[in-house]
């Protein structure tokens, strides 16, 4: 399940609205015979994929699946359970039911009156992280919303007179860069957009074709080439976008984390003094260091050269 | 000499202006028979401590120590070198040459002239790395000083109000009292002081003897107990200080890093977002960003609780 779910997560950013969904295929002898990843713009699904490989192979074999799989058929290809039926594998093993009410439980249903053996449950934690924008969107009517800062030791994003290039070094970048490939659509304030024109697009060797969508936080006008969101509230109207990026600046930033919209921060920390410089965050609604408690949770960290990368997740009561 | 060296930096901020030295004695068959550490105040030496513990055993076996025995005799006790000679080891490891003009090679010649083999350069890194208040003093004149500081993940130290307690948790505090029994030396700003009337004392079982002495940083009068700096130049004076630990608040911390008298900064970072507050630091006198790469190296961290510890080393040319 862990590569599936590995499989999964590689196709953040390319599959919504569709889950970015993984599936490993491996024989009653132990070896894999087929591999898949929901394909760019959602279909074929990873089953197919998966099952296409494995051809007759798949029959008696065992198929990992980082979720259920789904019972609606569509225009756009079959049910991957009517799939999964006709290929007869012995055991399919499932780690997320779906929550989409076309799917809810009659994947499952539909294999087991085939007689195929259903395990639920086996890698939850991998299969989640991996599909965590399509979850976010099913439980939170909203994207998963990443904030990405790239900050000294003492939190500032530049010098009072703007200047911020460059914070971080060339091993940072690049893993922003990867970011931007597993992200649906990026978001920067009118005032970053307006000192930097960002391309926002991703250029790394082969991942070139995965630029996402470009939006603009802004009251005033739209920009050509960039979507807009007037308040980031406007993030609950965004139905086709499973991960968001929010890039900054400082203002657009302290926006998001007013409103709560930010699920998870990725700092990328240089070993650098600023002193005197332009804040990371504005009023966020702070008004004693006690409620700024239990919030966020370190989630991980990894060298990135000479810098650092630090993950925090927004803590959420269940 | 690991063993030598962690034994060396356990006595760190209890023996200047002596050297924290570590030395460990090995039978010719493998067993430890003495381990030693300078004593509180500087005396007896490691080496005085080791030989007492193994006796007899010491001939024939091999010492490790971190820094040269000294050659010079003293109203508080014989030379290391003459000991070593009495005791007739076969080997004498030895991490570091000591600077000292007293010593500076000529405890190694004593012992060679006793035919005692002399092996020079061995676990080099760690023995400085225990010995760096000592070593700072002799080659810069004055104490390693770190500077230590409780921040958020976006660096700010307080809220506007002035508001800091508690930024981080009951570990990482733990943490500064290990730090601080380990300095020979705490200072604050009068604004610390008035604030907070800090008593700066160690507070962990069976260190509470360690309390290092107070000093303030101020242009104003002195004040009962404390010591006294007017500026961070002032250091250069304290002859008999190797470890000194500034724990803030921002002004002390932004004139010592403007005079560039940090030689080390540790980060208890809290997973929390502060938002508007108070910054670290000042203006440092950075006006590119560009000046302020390769000026810090990233020199390690650890977990403390739902916080982090993150220590940065100033990179100086050799």
């Amino acid at each position: 399940m862990a590569e599936a779910a590995a499989l999964g997560s590689a196709a953040r950013g390319t599959t919504a609205p569709n889950p970015n969904v993984g599936c490993v295929i491996v024989s009653a002898d132990g070896k894999v015979i087929g591999r898949g990843a929901t394909a760019p713009g959602g279909r074929p699904h990873a089953e197919a994929v998966a099952l296409k490989q494995a051809g007759k192979r798949a029959r008696g074999a065992t198929v990992y699946v980082t979720l259920e799989p789904c019972a609606h058929q569509s225009e756009r290809g079959p049910a991957c359970s009517d799939l999964l039926a006709r290929a007869k594998p012995a055991r399919v093993v499932i780690a997320l039911k779906d929550l989409d009410p076309r799917t809810a439980g009659k994947g499952i249903k539909r294999l087991r009156a085939e007689g195929i053996e259903v395990k639920l449950g086996a890698g939850r934690a991998a299969a989640a992280e991996s599909l965590s924008g399509y979850l976010a969107r099913l439980n939170l009517g909203r994207p998963r919303i990443t904030l990405k800062l790239a900050l000294s030791i003492d939190g500032k994003i530049a010098l009072p007179s703007g200047e911020s290039q460059w914070i971080t070094g060339e091993d940072a970048r690049r893993h922003v860069h990867l970011e931007r490939s597993r992200s649906d659509m990026i978001l920067v304030g009118r005032g970053t957009y307006l000192a930097d024109k960002p391309r926002l697009d991703v250029r790394l060797p082969g991942l070139e074709e995965r630029s996402p969508r470009r939006a603009l936080l802004t009251r005033g006008e739209a920009v050509d080439g960039w979507e807009t969101l007037h308040s980031p509230e406007d993030v609950y109207r965004l139905h086709d976008v499973n991960d968001l990026l929010v890039e900054g600046g400082s203002a657009t930033a302290t926006a998001f984390l007013s409103a709560d919209l930010v699920d998870r921060i990725l700092i990328y920390r240089a070993p650098i003094i600023v002193g005197e410089g332009k804040s990371s965050f504005g009023y966020v609604g702070l008004d004693a260091i006690a409620d700024a408690h239990g919030r966020w949770r370190s989630a991980g960290e990894q060298g990135l050269g000479v810098d650092r990368l630090e993950v925090y997740e927004r803590v959420r009561d269940a």
